[in-house]
Formats: structure tokens, sequence, C-alpha cells
């Protein structure tokens, strides 16, 4: 199998047409999966629609460019929020179907596979039955893209939130999780940590969920999403024989600022540094970043204002993060998303990117 | 006469204890003129009031430390908006009165001059009256400063915005200006311009302002208020034989990532880089930003959604350039304020920062 | 013909559900003309995707139940803001054939026209050109009903704005109409009110649109969007001996608290007062409101901060019209829209509604 | 005793010349207490500062033309939020020595009773020790008043947020309160309705708070804020032999559109209805307004966005709130204030009005 990545910006969030030119320059014939990852405009609060719009829109592109049959097999997750200079976009990724079978011994190379759970119950959403459900989807993905645990290099997960409409109908303990977002990344990562063997999962209790901070997965990226009442995954592994030239690399983020962390991680993927040392004249094939912040908000031993201001912390940490992608890397075009809650320590992040070779 | 500056953070919009701490520990017979430049948090709407709260909380600081006599000395200029990664503070600067004259032939060092020109008639805000009395200001400042217009480092110009409730009493031309802190900032620019010497007197005709993009000045930060009428003017300028230790250097920001100019600035202004080339060790005294974006809000050849969202312009541009600054100086303190209208050619801005030596 | 109007709840912003349930009661064989004319939740500010959201549910919806060719037959206005107590919804109106011809003794009955006025160009929008464009299409629109001018009783105009993105390649005069609502519903009413013979051609100059406050239609309510180039034209006459049992009453609002005026809109309408003399037990079959407030913020001689707080006029007028229509008629299923500018005098406003009889 | 009131309108969040007028209209050496009552504009989200500009205008013109000692006998409670159409502005209420005692055979008339509790620390917000705390402060207010439970017209409590900075350092349990308005507002209502003898004090546990419905006052109306630590109260009672010329009547709300509890309130109160059955013409001395929503947000059998937008909902409730008083009483001056938890049974209110004689 080979993994095949392009990038296709879009003009408004209806608009797919530069994926549907990405997508007819593929042969339909050899593709196992589609999977697309997008940032899509919006205000990003829970009245949202961004998404479905976005959604509305690429699998309108993947009907008319490929037809209904693949359209079965196309995941599709997006995250809304381009606050700052983040450009509307998404990478398509196709992973084409092989003749011969992965040689082991072969280099390691990035290798795609999808899930979907079942619909979470309302009830459930955001507690550890959600997360139990994310567990089993993480594996499927992982069988489906043939990868052992070890082997897996990043996933990501879209969760639903729990709607507040439902408030009124929810014992007390379940309501304080209603339109929380947080909630949502929250039991999504602690699932994949479990499918991945990075959390134990006699730990991910209800009331260790959002809390318990020693609980972390360290490969997984989660976006919530109020469209959707099942979780949808996008697993990628560099396995060994795996086809194409792609691998990932990925690197822990102490914090929001975390510049050298992301120098280090270019250098290590082979990016070529600029006479600043920065890599702002070698862009990487694609750039996924997941920051958040201290509850309380404090960062390099300051006060910040991200949860006491007008407006969600989400929407302060995400344009912060096109300001540190751009000064390193020079781009608009990065996968940016915010709330890593137990996807790292309180007030770290991640930060992981596509090379070739 | 010797400048000192010094930070104090806040712990709220009302919170000045650090101030007064500043304050009592300067002594007060030696004071010509203290100058603060803050930023506040608050939701920098035109509806906002943490502005009149920071000055009524810096006011009653230096009325109760230093007392009423000191407070006629001092200058005071707050902008609004902390979002992103920008802790709430300020910069405190006093100048002290010396026995000896400067010496022309000593080294270049900070002096402070400030100004406040009379309250502008609401039909005049935004237009040209109201850039010739900006200039009359700087002028002032400039005489207050002893400084000559090439020894003007920098003029931060506070400028009254034109209030919309006003719209239904304007002319046409001049309703088109209520409301807009574009506008505020435009003639602030070209009225310090015109005194700096680098913009034409004549060229700043009312239909000039805000779009005649070959207008502008490279030595102002203009903030805009709704809770003034007059403009407040802090001019420092670098000369030679001026007291104490201080210099301030700056360079032009080719756009709002323009991270190489933040490297460039501080290797020119001394500073001592990092194992990764960075800035994170050692911080300037202090650290000035102003930052734009292209009408249409394209940025390295991508669209961003800086002007199609909910949100303002400025909201986007300050939590980026808060990126951009802790990505190169591992702080969040800094002076970063958005709209670098006719302060820089299109999309440009300006970075600024006090050092030693 | 004879026109039937019903309404559907929507219980989100791609929800079609009960439209496709009222579609389906239509004996589709008999449709000459549908109409649906809708209000989706959703931010209503430039960015707000919730209208195509709407307008691609409500697009598939009429596929699937009517099919293709009854698309083509139907006009959809939606009008973005629930705030308040506004229920998103729709009125979806379906003209059917009749065999006999009008009978011009017959008593006044509602007839639907519509019509689709040319893309405007970007640099046109919100001037005199785009305002002769809806005067052409509401001229079409009466055509397409069969009414003369002094028939129409109603028109509704959906008109495109013009986005803040071209910002870079307009002319000064035109660039001070972008991101304007208020500019692009001021032309549809300018527009319509020609047509309608209300409003005298020669004076709508670019120079008088938006700022002459004596030019004004009376029988238009006006939306904007950002979705599409052309304008929409949703007409509504009432015209004697067309079939049906339904007619359209409407009362100009003196003021966005004009109590009064709908108190006698609905007297004269016959619908049957309560105990209190409100109108809570006999809502009208359709009810819609175009509601504004005059340049700066007076109301009742005081002050209010519409346009001096953190969002948008609109989002302050909605709400305050869903309380008033909320008191009279106890419901929360209205039409209700914000900015009536050249719709009504400065500060006034439009109620209308259709009764059976 | 003698109680007077009388309103002044704010030109801005700083603005305290009307007050100033009102004050100076009075005899200072008469006055026992003063208490003020508030609508300041703003944000109304945690950032917002208005309510301090608010306290700091108010304070200084108490104290300038008063005195010192006079402001150490005034209170003040603001409101900050006048979304829709809401005056900005103010009910000063002044309490006068009288030389004769009560006559309890005379007239009840409206008397006045504050208090202020102790700091209230961070950990209790929200929970059983802050009703309490609150509970006691209102019987402080009563015997301050001189009135007994049963004299007790309407009770205003102004209840301190926990912060959502505090969030690192808090127990799970204390943690959901962070941040929420809600919380802050219920805890004062339950406090009031123990000492009103309203509410079973046992039943008032941590898990009740905010989430037992059967549980609330009939007499309070509570806000919040984030600026300060204690709990102030504003008490009003209707007490035979009181003097003065004033009573309050109020009435509950069934919801936020019941416009017929209005009627009926203002006939009670003895207000002279227009020609249309409305009270357009015969405004009250004093109107206040507390308005909510069920959970869920479901009002008339409809769905409405309240809890599901960009906004919080208290920015829906009060705009609703304004047009709803602005139909019945043709004003825009009233103490309308959003979020009735345990103030009223879920969904409903209150309103209440001061008149003559």
């Amino acid at each position: 199998m080979t993994l095949l990545l392009s990038a296709h910006d879009c003009d408004g969030p209806g608009d797919a047409r530069a994926l549907a030119q990405r997508l007819s320059a593929l042969q339909a014939g050899r593709i196992r999966r589609l999977a697309i990852l997008g940032k899509t405009e919006g205000t990003a609060t829970l009245n949202d629609f961004s998404r479905e719009l976005a959604l509305n829109a690429a699998t309108a592109a993947v009907r008319n460019v490929l037809g209904e049959a693949m359209l079965a097999r196309t995941t599709m997750v997006f995250s809304t929020g381009c606050e700052g200079v983040i450009t509307p976009f998404g990478y398509l990724m196709a992973e084409l179907t092989e003749d011969a079978p992965r040689d082991p011994a072969g280099p390691a190379r990035l290798a795609l596979g999808v899930a979907t759970s079942p619909a979470i119950p309302v009830a459930d959403r955001g507690g550890r039955a959600h997360a139990l459900a994310v567990a089993e989807a993480v594996r499927a993905a992982m069988a489906d893209a043939g990868a052992t645990a070890d082997q897996v290099a990043l996933v990501f997960v879209k969760s639903p939130v729990l709607p507040r409409r439902h408030l009124a109908e929810l014992p007390p303990g379940v309501a304080a999780r209603a339109g929380s977002t947080a909630f949502a990344r929250a039991v999504a990562a602690l699932g994949a940590g479990i499918a991945l063997g990075e959390v134990d999962s006699d730990r991910v209790q209800d009331a260790a969920i959002g809390r318990d901070t020693t609980l972390h997965s360290r490969r997984v990226m989660a976006v919530s999403g109020t469209e959707l009442a099942h979780n949808e995954v996008i697993l990628l592994a560099n396995i060994p024989g795996a086809g194409g030239d792609l691998r990932l690399e990925s690197e822990p983020l102490a914090d929001i600022l975390d510049a050298p962390a992301l120098l280090r991680l270019a250098r290590r993927a082979g990016l070529a540094p600029d006479a600043h040392g920065l890599f702002t004249g070698s862009a990487p094939e694609a750039l996924f970043l997941k920051v958040g912040i201290r509850p309380g908000g404090q960062l390099r031993g300051r006060r910040t204002t991200v949860f006491e201001s007008e407006f969600d912390a989400d929407k302060h940490l995400r344009p912060v993060a096109s300001g540190l992608v751009g000064a390193i890397f020079g781009t608009t075009r990065s996968f940016i998303s915010g709330g890593a809650e137990q996807q790292a320590p309180p007030g770290g992040g991640l930060a992981a990117m596509v090379v070739r070779g």
C-alpha cells in the first residue's frame, strides 16, 4: 500500500473546488481508503455549522468525482476555527492498493487506517463508556491499517459533544458535561490511550475524566463536534515495508510557546534550516499541532486572560499557535487544534509532521 | 536627564499594586516626567471600558504614592486587548532631572517627551484637522524631550475615535469614519509622520487618510481610544549625552510572521541568542510590536479569515503576534498592538525594543 | 391560482424534516410555484454559514420529495439570526394552478410571484446599478404574480453583500460599502420602491443610498446575504379573484416598541383579542416583522447601546422584536428581521400578517 | 422614615453626572441610608469591567457631593448588560430619618434595609456556606429596615462568582462551579429564601444548589459579580407606618413572555391603562424584572437557541425582556436582569414595581 498526501485550500466553508481537483488527479480504481482532515472557518462555538457545511461540500466533491462507492471508503474529520492566520484548508490522504505485500525489512512508511464507532448515547457522552467506544474504534483502525500499537504514529479522533439542549433530561453528574468540548476531547484521548497501551483502562472512570492530569496519551489529537453522534478515527502508522515515501514524526510541546520543540522536530524530520535557523523555506508535507494551556491560564510564570475573557479558551490558543507555526515555518497552512485535555500533561501539547523520505 | 524603565504585571484591569510598588521605589523629588504605557485586558470593542478602569487605577496609584503634583507630570497610554497569551501589564518610564546638561559628544541614550493635544471636535475626528493636531502635539513632545526629528526613535500616540452615537448628526463624508478605530490610528500616524518629516503634510487630505497606502510613518505606533477626546503623545528619542543606560532600536516587519526581523532586531540590539538561535534567555527591557495585515487578509500568498469572521481584525492579529513574540523571546510580556494603518506599508508593521548599554 | 401557506420548525440549521413533511402533503402536479421563507439560527455575522446550510437542506428536501423539476420552480430566502426567543423555522408557500381564470370581481386573495436578478458585479454592489437590478427583478415578480403595483402587499428581497475580502481592489467610494449589510438592504429596498412607484428612480444615486432618509419603500422587507451574488425576490399581492382564502395586511411600526401598531394590525386583520386585549390565543397564519432603530440608537427619548456595544445592531434588534411579538401574540414563531434601512423612516419598521378569510 | 426614589440615566459606564444631580437635591443631614441599583452597559461576560467602573463613578459622585461619611452609609448593586433596548441607568433610593416612630396602624409604605456579608472564601463560593452567609446578611438587612420576614417585598442580592482562574487549585466538586454566574445567583436566592422562610435551610446542600428546581424564593432578585468577594444586600419592605408614599408590588412571571402578568401587576398597583389596555402612558416609579428560561431553552412548546448559540443565555434573555417591557410600558428604562435560578420555578421569573400612594 502507498499513502499519498496533498493539501487543498478553501475559498469559503462550502468550497471544495481544490479538493475536487486533487481527487480527480487520483486513479479511483487504485484507492483503498480516502481520509480528509480539514480546518474550516467558523465561530467554533457550539452553534457552529461550518463543520456540517464542510462535510456536505466534501461529501459532494467525493461523490461527484469518484462516485458513491468511494464515499463509503472515505473518512472525514473537520476541525473548526481558523482564528489568527490559519488558512482554511484540508489534507487529502489516499491509500492506494499495491500488488506486493509489505516487506517487514523495508523502511518504515506511513500507512492509513480508519474506523467509526457506533453512536454514543447522549447520557454516555463524556464518560467512561464513551472512552471505551473510542478505544474499540482505535483498535479497529489499527487493524484496518495493519498496524501494531507500537507502530501507530498519530491518531485523530473526532468525538461528539453532549449538547446543552439535553440539560433538562440529564442526571446532575452527567449534566456537568453538557456543552463541554473539553469532556468530548478528554474521553477521545483516553480511549485512544487505552487502545495504544498508554493509559490504564481501569483508571478511566467518570470521576477521573477531565480531571486526573496524570492520565494522558502522547499520540492522539482529539477534536470535538456537535454535528455527529459517533466517533471518527483516522490513524497514521509508520510501518516497515508500507509503500510510498512518507513518514510521520512527532514531538511533545512543553507549552504553546515551545518553539525549540518545533525546531527539534523539523531537524529530526530532515528539513533544511534557513539562514536564521528557522524553517521558512522548507515546509513539511503536512503539519499538525495540538495546543493547550494550564487550568488558570498561567504561562511562563505569568498571567494570561485565556480563561477570563469574552471568548472561549480555544479562540485564544489557535491564533497564538498560528503565530508560533508562522514564525518557525513561515506558513499559514497547518492543522492547528486547541484543547489538549489528556493528550498531554497540563499546559502541554503535541506537534507532528509528515515528510518525504 | 536619566530615563528609568520598569515593568509591572496586573492582576486585573483595576489592579495597580505592582505599579504602586514601582512608583514608591522612585525618588519623587527627582522625577521630571512619568509615562505609563500599558496593555489592559478587555474586549477591545467600542464598548470597552477597561481603558477607563486602568486609567482610574493608575491615576489613583500615582496620586496615592507621589501626590497630586506628580499626576500633572504623568502621561498614560493604555492599549486594550490581551487576546492570546499577552499578560496584562505596563511599562513605567520615569525621567529624572540631572544636574549636568547633556554632553553632545556622549553616547546616544533614551530620553522622554510627552504632550497632549487639545480635544478634537467630533466632526474633525479621523480627518486632516485631527492629523494636524497630532503633528502639533508630536512637535511639542519633541521639544519636551529636547529632541530633533532625526533623534526620535519611537512615538506612541493615543487618538480619539469618532463615536458611532454621533452618526445621526454627521455629514456623509464624516459619518464613514464613525466607529472606526482604523481612521483614528491613521490620522495619528500621519500626524506623527508630518512632525517627523516622513510624511508630506499637503498629501494628508481627507480623501487620502486611511486609503493612500504610499503614505506612512516608520517611527510611530498609534492606538485609538473611546475614553478620550484629545491625543496623548509619548515620545522616545535616542539623544547624545542623555543620561541613563537605555536605548531603543527598531525594525520594520514585512508582515505579522516576520520572525527574521525580530531576530535581526535582537542581534542588532546586542541580545545574546540561545542554543537554538532564539532569544528566549535574554529578554529586552521593553518590547513593542505593531502589527497589521493587508486589506483582504491575504498572508504569504494564502487566504486568512481575519476580515471575514465573527470578530474584529485586531482580535486576530494580537494573539498571532503574541505567538510570534513568544516563539522568539519566550515571554508573554510585550506591548502588542494591532492595526498598523499608515504606520507601515500595507501588511507591514514595526518592532522596537529598549535595551541597556 | 390558490396560495397555500404552512410553517415548519427546524431542529437545527441542517434540519428539513418538517419541511419535507409539509412538501409531501402537497400534490406536486398542481404546484406552479414554491417559495420558502426561513429564519435560520447562526451568528448572523459575515462569516455565517447557516444560510448556506439551510439552503442546502431545503434544496435537498425539495429535490427528494418533489423532484428536480420542482426545484427549478422554487425560490428560497433565508434570514439568519434567531437571537432572543425566535424559533428557527420557515414558511412554505405553494401556489397551485387552478382551472378557472381570476374573477376580477372576486375577493382580493393572496398570490405569489418570484424572480431572480442576474449576479451583481462586486463593484456595483450597494450602488445605483444594484438598486436598478432589484427594480427589474421586482417588476418580473409582479408579472409572475399577475399583479399591478397597487396590488402588491409585500416584497421580500434577498440582496448580496459586497464582501470585505475585495477591499483591496475597490475604489474608495465603493470600498465604504464593503462588508455592509446595511447597504445591501438599502439598495434592495430602494429598488423595490422604484418598481412599486414609491421611490423616484432619479433620486436613487450612490450618494443617496443609505443616507437620504426621505427615500423609502413601505412594502418591502430586505435581507442581505453573503452566500449569493444575485437578488432573490418573493412577492405577495392581494389580487381580486385569486384563489384560496389568504390575504396579507401590513402596518408601519413607528419604532421597535410599537405594540399599538401590532394591536391595530391584528384587529384590522380580524384576529380575536384575548381577555387582556392581546392576541395570545389567535395566531395569524404568518407574521413578518422588520425593525430598525435611529442612527445613534436613541429610542423613546433615551439612550440605548445598540450602536455602542460588542455586537452588531441587528443582534440587539431581533431579540427585542421577539419580546414584542411574544408579548402581543404569545408566540416564538415569527419572521423577524433587523435593519430597516430605506424600508421605513429612520427608526421605523413594518409588520405584516397573513390571515384567512 | 421616608423612602425617596429617583432614576438617573448614564451617558456611559463612567458617567455619574445625573446621579450627582439627584444626590445634590437631597438634604444630606436627613439621610439614613442610600442605595443605588444600576444597570450598566458592558459585555456582561466574566471579563466585564463596567461594574467596577460604575462603582468607581458612583462612589466618587457620592463622596464629592455628600462626603466620605455618607459613602459609608451607601450600598450599591450594579447589574451589567443593557443588550436590546435597555437604557443604562440607575435608581437612587434614599431613606430619610424621621422624627416620629412608625405608626403600626398607618398604611404600608416602602422602607429600606441593607447589609453586607463577609467575603466568601473562593472554595465556598456557589456552595451551602455561601448560601448561609447570604441568609445571615438578609436577616441583617431585615433588622436594618425594621422589617419582619412577612413584610419584605423584594430583596436584591449581589453575589460573588468563583473565578475560573482558581480552577487549578479546586477540588472537582467545587471546580464545576468556577466561572458560573448561575451558581452565584442560585446560592444568593436560596440564602435569601432561607432568611425569608420560603426555603428550608436543611435542603440547601451542595448537591441541590443549581439543581433542585423545587427550591426557590419568590421575593429575591439575584445578580452575580466578579468584582466583589462578599455579598451585597438591598432589601425593600412594605411596613405599616413607614413614611413616604411608595409601595412595592410584585408578580411572578410564568415565563419571559408573560405579558398578562405585567398587565395584572400594573392594574393591581393602580396604574391607568391607555386606550389599548397597555400602560405606555403611566410609568411606575421603578420597574424590576427578573427573567429566565427552562434548561434546554424550550418556550411555549417551541425550541429557542438560547442555550445553543454563540453567546450566553443572559444576552438572549435581557433584550427579549426589554422588548416585553417596552411593549407594555413603552419605556426603555427598567432594571432587567437575566438568570432566575432558584428565584422562580424553571422558566419563570419575577416582576416588581414601585408606585406612589
